[in-house]
């Protein structure tokens, strides 16, 4: 970071956007809402809080899986400043509260309680007892009052902190914001600039009159310099005790550096089961648990868990513990409880930590509905983290409509790089997991249904998932066919049973999955064409979600058969029934169109 | 409800839902996550506490408004039952942080405590001192250890909760669940059901074996009868004091009625502003700020916040306090600090309190991400919550890509049922609250920009709103134009400019405005062909958002001016050029679009 960068704060480009994001600016560990403004903008607020928790998390698992008393490879605090925004966010209490469960004792959150928000005073809003709060969470507490005249209360507390074994802290410092400006103490130095006269006036005060703007003082660069050559000197260290681990613990050592170098092992993609038309026929949650369990063996860094709802989701690893400290620190089941938004932040946080882990997150699809921004930040921050969303329609059934998702999948599909996979069967569903592992820096969905799919098909495989479309199978030869489905998830089977009838009937069918949108949407021309054909204009797509977004593969005269209301309570296949989810149904639809264009 | 209800359980059309929806079943307040199903479902988790907390709010605002010494309009308690889930969830941190703040002293949470969530015990999740943490945000806390043997320890918290003046009540009760089966005790019996051979069981220990199932005891009917017998003479006592209201108070008898009536006056619309091309020009939340104090003036039941952001949001009632305890209850500005979530489902339970209040709810639209379920409950369960977002697109500028809104449009877009409005000047600002307002069992969404429109504009105005979509301006008289602009809010002018450009050079072009999608979708298909025809299919749409859902209305061979990745800190300006939003590049698309097709 150069003076430069500073000179260019907010401007297009610059290494200082308004708010810092890892992947612009280094040094920047997780992308959320402390600003390099001079002072704190409101940002997705709480998410830094959750995100510490997860890199504290990280922490604790590494060091308690791979430390040796006479070698110590994992060994950091995690600290994390918090404004008065994010501790009103619900997700920093559920953070917050896990933290404290989890025993994370190496993390320090410093609450900045300069008792102003963007519209005015903390007491607006805001009246508990926030200290008392976290210790019934479970934190040790502090309270620092004066910072501004003397640093001695302050380093006392995070001394305490360092010295706590077993539960976070939690530090209050009492703050004056905008000190020494006429803004001094309100809620008007939170955000905007400061006038000339008002800074020119905070310089005499400080005696920085003779000083141009952006002056850093000497010390500042030399006290740099020294915490730079104390970084290089313990980065050597540790690159020796490194050595000394090889050489002592050779099988943990390869363990770690798979770790380091990212968590993947050549080859780990045939770990995967195959399916076959003839085995018994599973729910897409079900052939899940098969991938992610076969995963678990060949890849060390996967680790995760669902928000109370592990045995729905199927989202666990047999065989390993759950994580828990001080017990079974390499537990490598997460235990979330019912707090879908922190899961997903901690699970960034464990991605951010950059040590190789893989984290995937599970609940079910109507509830991503509750960490959408945490999935949207995954994108924005490059972090790899595998949602498995479980329940993925109305099939769903007797829950009923507050259960049921219809419009999740368009939302998420219009996540800008999150890759939202809705396979069909076994292979797809091991296709999904395979690109959805490969890629480190990309978060993905899987949705996956809650009732059995029909069969395994003969026409899916899970190489053809990474094209994100591709045809299933087509009875019209070296001609073009008369009317193609397209299709995901559990429907799929359903097209293939109305394109088999048709086919009886003489007509020329082909079966499209479309897998992943994006994928497909990032397919050469002429692979797409070869798939949808643009002269093929009798379309029909079938999937038990909002129709939201299908134009674009169905074209102007296809029809879409989707959800445009908000589903209903009852037996699966009842359920189905009301929205034209039957065999019957498509076949009828796909004949009107068929008919109707004949004429 | 009758016995033949309850025999339908869980079946499709039935009054008994896997989870109650108000909108399905008589007596149900708001749609949450308690079950009819013998025990407790997760659902929604936590949105029963924030609406509980709407509900106790809108009580104590219209009792502090209305009430006379000599006759008492509104007096009620709001009792709400909570699980684990609920407990660990974040909007019941937020909401129960709220509930303090303003002294809600008429609320009592019931936590079912027993001890179990889906995975098992709670130990594995959830190790929090809970009431100590409710005594932090200020509630009256109350610990029943004892109900399974004897009421009279739960009566006797009760009746401490009705003699709190200040705080709203926590009651925590010990239970046990699944009382009396092999489950009792564990998490098997939170879901699933009880086998026969164990159901008989407990049949047998409590005496019922002689009982055919759905047996409802004579106690049952006459219990029933007398509470019912009771209710009659309380609304006949309720009525005659609204009567002796009328006579002693008719100035605020009249008010009230207006909200008895569902809010809404003759002629209200009238009070909205109109805008000429000659005024000053403003963002459209400038343009909402004027629409919002109008409407504040003429429907007395209109009463809102936001998440501590009034100032940015322009959503203030200027000249109305806030409202807080015990010194303003009659404040129809709420401050809900930076709590969305908490925010919208403490919007569902004013807007569900049926007492005639319309609630608004403002934040940035990135943050809709927050709120995303409580959004989809309003629209689930008919609450006519007016949501104001404004910051709504890139246009933001300097914030950068954690607060400018991508996707967030096309999400909310495929929420059923939910209104998007998107307006791009003053008269289509007035006329997206004009169908907000009329709509009270539909929620809306107004997304609004922090900068400047161009321009308001000659074709534009508040009675088209209602269509969704229309033409704002055509040069092409009685023929078709060569060439469509759709698009929406800020971008509209911009749409404007270039088709001006295009009209010097000879071209005819139309201007459609796509205010809002689903009104437009309903609209008859000859209106709908008037303002897209099909015959035109050279069309540009230009949103500075998702590209997601454009081509149902862009066709097959148009082309989508969106935002496909995140955008970009900076100058506003300058982002807007990044992304390709300027009149130049606005004007090349359509005539690349032109002159291609000619060829």
């Amino acid at each position: 970071m150069q003076i430069e960068d500073l000179k260019r704060l907010c401007k297009l480009g610059s290494r200082t956007p308004g708010h810092p994001e890892n992947v612009v600016t280094d040094g920047i560990e997780v992308t959320t809402e402390y600003g390099f403004q001079y002072n704190v903008l409101s940002g997705p607020l709480g998410q830094g809080v959750a995100n510490a928790v997860g890199l504290a998390l990280a922490e604790a698992h590494l060091a308690g899986r791979f430390n040796k008393s006479d070698a110590v490879l994992v060994d950091h605090r995690t600290y994390c400043i918090m404004g008065d925004g994010c501790a009103m966010e619900g997700i920093s209490h559920e953070a917050a509260s896990l933290a404290a469960h989890w025993k994370l004792n190496k993390l320090i959150l410093i609450y900045d309680d300069n008792q102003n928000t963007i519209d005015g005073s903390t007491t607006l809003a805001f009246s508990e007892d926030i200290s008392a709060r976290f210790k019934a969470y479970g934190w040790n507490t502090i309270t620092v009052n004066n910072t501004h005249e003397d640093m001695g209360e302050f380093k006392k507390a995070i001394l305490c902190a360092h010295n706590e074994t077993e539960k976070p802290t939690f530090i209050k410092v009492k703050t004056l914001i905008g000190k020494l400006s006429v803004k001094e103490g309100t809620s008007d130095a939170h955000h905007g600039t400061f006038k000339e006269d008002d800074a020119n006036k905070m310089r005499q005060k400080v005696k920085w009159e003779d000083r141009e703007p952006f002056h850093v003082f000497p010390m500042v660069y030399r006290e740099m310099q020294i915490h730079t050559q104390d970084g290089e000197r313990l980065e050597k260290e540790w690159y020796s005790t490194l050595n000394y681990y090889r050489s002592r613990y050779p099988q943990e050592a390869a363990e770690f550096e798979i770790l380091l170098n990212g968590g993947l092992v050549p080859g780990w993609e045939s770990s995967l089961p195959t399916w076959s038309k003839s085995d018994p026929v599973d729910a897409t949650r079900g052939y899940s648990e098969k991938c992610l369990n076969h995963l678990a063996k060949v890849l060390p860094g996967l680790i995760g868990g669902s928000a109370d709802l592990a045995s729905s989701n199927k989202a666990y690893l047999h065989g390993y513990k759950d994580f828990s400290l001080p017990n079974s620190p390499c537990g490598r089941n997460i235990r979330y409880g019912v707090r879908e938004h922190a899961m997903a932040a901690i699970s960034n946080g464990l991605a951010l930590h950059g040590s190789g882990l893989i984290p995937f997150a599970a609940t079910f699809l109507i509830f991503s509905d509750y960490m959408k921004n945490s999935i949207r930040l995954s994108a924005l921050s490059h972090a790899g983290v595998i949602y498995i969303f479980t329940h993925d329609s109305i099939g769903l059934g007797e829950d009923g409509p507050t259960h049921q998702p219809v419009e999740q999948l368009a939302g998420l599909r219009a996540v800008p790089r999150l890759l939202v996979f809705r396979p069909g069967d076994g292979n797809e569903t091991a296709g999904a997991y395979r690109v959805a592992i490969a890629n480190r820096d990309v978060p993905s969905v899987i949705a996956l249904s809650r009732q059995k799919v029909d069969s395994n098909l003969d026409g899916t495989s899970a190489d053809s998932v990474e094209r994100g479309g591709y045809i299933v199978s087509d009875n019209s030869g070296q001609e073009l066919p008369e009317i193609i489905f397209l299709s995901t998830g559990s429907e799929l089977c359903l097209c293939e049973g109305s394109a088999d009838t048709l086919r009886k009937e003489g007509r020329k069918v082909r079966v499209v999955s479309l897998v992943c949108w994006r994928l497909f949407d990032r397919q050469p021309i002429e692979y797409k064409e070869s798939v949808l054909p643009r002269r093929v204009v009798k379309r029909v797509s079938v999937e038990a979600g909002s129709p939201h977004g299908w134009r674009e593969y169905v074209g102007a005269e296809g029809l879409v058969l989707g959800v445009e209301d908000f589903g209903a309570s009852g037996a699966y296949l009842d359920t189905f029934k009301k929205f034209g989810f039957t065999q019957e149904n498509v076949t009828k639809l796909a004949r009107s169109l068929v008919d109707h264009q004949s004429c």
